[in-house]
């Protein structure tokens, strides 16, 4: 095993951080090294829970994954955080400056908080969380959690990376909810109301209670679990732990779990597959002509996408066999 | 101009079937011949309404599809019906039944009705709906339905090609919209509640109602429209007509129509493009070897899917440049 290795296998958090600055690299001798890396250390690897949590900017996410957090260290579980902003050139980074909030996970050794603002591509993102996260269970971590922002396609992303989603929202007459968006709460696991103390409780508790009720009619094959907590008192942090251990423990007895992260497994392959192949057509100089000229030609109404398609595949190899 | 061109132009539905035979078939004779005619036609297509319906079976899909087609006939338009079953095979093609069954349409010169069992690939499906549509139009027909059972991937898929998306269900305890797969409440234009007649009227408008607060609450920016309509009695369909053309007209004026038909393009262009890459390199005789390898070792947890994607690419166009 390399140096890196043993190092991030004794659990090292520094090893950790570095072997994850290499997985998020674009630079290829970066990409290299953390594949090489990752292949030593995959037969350790599957041994966390993934728990991704997404929600609009204000909700609380990185106070919720705080407290989430402490909690599970204090029944003994190591817990890695990551906050992956994918479009920190639009909020200015503020997950990076949230995550240094996490006053109580950064004080304590069993905790490891990494903050990645991967202002590329969606499509750069999900595998080097896919693998941020490989790279925490190696290390001996047992509960991954992943903070979003969850928008827009980011929340795919996400899904195929982690075995629960977590949506954090808040009380309110609807404002900050519309920051929510569509497709977010009909693909949680669990829904959750923060800011659950003080002044606005009682709004809090009458919100969850609609939105369990919603939920129930719009998605009753689904239903998500529904609850009001609070990152500040503490109120339903301790039920949400034990609510995510026996979920995780009978979809591991049930095959569930096994079978989902298969079925991620797969996606991400394609999905890696079909990137490789454009990128590979898109550094041929032939391609790098004709692509554009094709594109505006779809665009304009002169060709069909999928003719436009072959004669850019054509170009690269030739007829079809 | 082609034979089949200037015929279908003309709006000879005999021309039109035999031309969306060409677009669906898989022959690659078939496909240049489709293409080469999609090209000629493409100056002539653009004009009409594309509304999907979909829903669970039995929620009455055909019949609605009549009723609404019948009114549109009778307002002086010409209406286009594709029924796409992409599950023919599970359901054993219960959808070619029902096209059969829309009455009025088929007694009537100002309609076309085409069922479509798309037993294939899902990513088959979506080019030949949206050249069928193409088609349709440059046939002179102004409101094209496109009828799916609407599950799974298929949802994206029509989703890509329609401008409105109706959803159908029906009251009764849950039981019935509980064939609605997660995701299409969530991203329907129009929720409509049908059977909203006889003994079943009273609570069918209940349901009305209360999915319409389930549907505020959760999609307070994106407020899907919310009726009770009867296939049977006609409630509720000059309404949802008159709908329809609200939308559409508003939609044209704002840009939002050609905004979103863009954007639909720019997207079957990217799928397209991998799809056609894919396809080139499985009929390469390295990458048809080296693709279940590298399956097996990804699935087992021996490679990283961005490291076997990188091979495989490399088998074929050499290592990057």
């Amino acid at each position: 095993m390399t140096e890196l290795g043993s190092r991030l296998r004794s659990g090292d958090r520094r090893a950790l951080a570095q072997a994850i600055t290499l997985a998020e690299s674009t630079r290829s001798e970066h990409r290299l090294q953390a594949e090489a890396l990752l292949v030593e250390l995959l037969p350790f690897t599957g041994g966390s829970q993934r728990v991704a949590l997404s929600g609009p900017p204000g909700a609380g996410k990185s106070s919720l994954v705080d407290a989430l957090g402490a909690q599970a260290i204090a029944r003994g579980k190591r817990v890695a955080v990551l906050a992956i902003d994918p479009a920190s050139l639009e909020t200015g980074g503020s997950l990076l400056g949230d995550a240094v909030r996490m006053q109580q996970l950064a004080a304590v050794e069993q905790a490891f908080v990494r903050a990645s603002s991967n202002a590329g591509t969606l499509g750069g993102t999900a595998p080097a969380t896919r693998e941020a996260i490989l790279l925490c269970e190696a290390a001996g971590f047992e509960l991954v959690l992943i903070e979003t922002v969850g928008v827009g396609q980011a929340e795919q992303a996400v899904r195929d990376v982690c075995d629960t989603l977590l949506v954090l929202t808040l009380a309110g007459g609807g404002d900050e909810v519309q920051a929510l968006k569509r497709g977010l709460l009909e693909v949680a696991d669990a829904v959750l109301v923060n800011k659950t103390d003080g002044a606005g409780e009682a709004s809090a508790l009458a919100f969850a209670a609609e939105l369990g009720s919603a939920l129930a009619l719009l998605r009753p094959r689904s239903e998500p679990h529904v609850a009001a907590v609070s990152a500040l008192s503490g109120l339903g942090v301790v039920e949400l732990l034990a609510w995510l251990d026996a979920r995780y423990r009978a979809e591991q007895g049930s095959g569930q779990l096994a079978a989902r992260r298969q079925r991620q497994l797969e996606r991400a392959f394609r999905t890696a597959i079909s990137r490789e192949l454009l990128e590979h057509a898109r550094s041929e100089p032939r391609a790098r002509e004709l692509l554009p000229e094709l594109q505006r030609a779809v665009a304009d109404g002169r060709l069909l996408p999928t003719a436009a398609a072959r004669q850019l595949a054509t170009s690269l190899f030739g007829a079809e066999a």
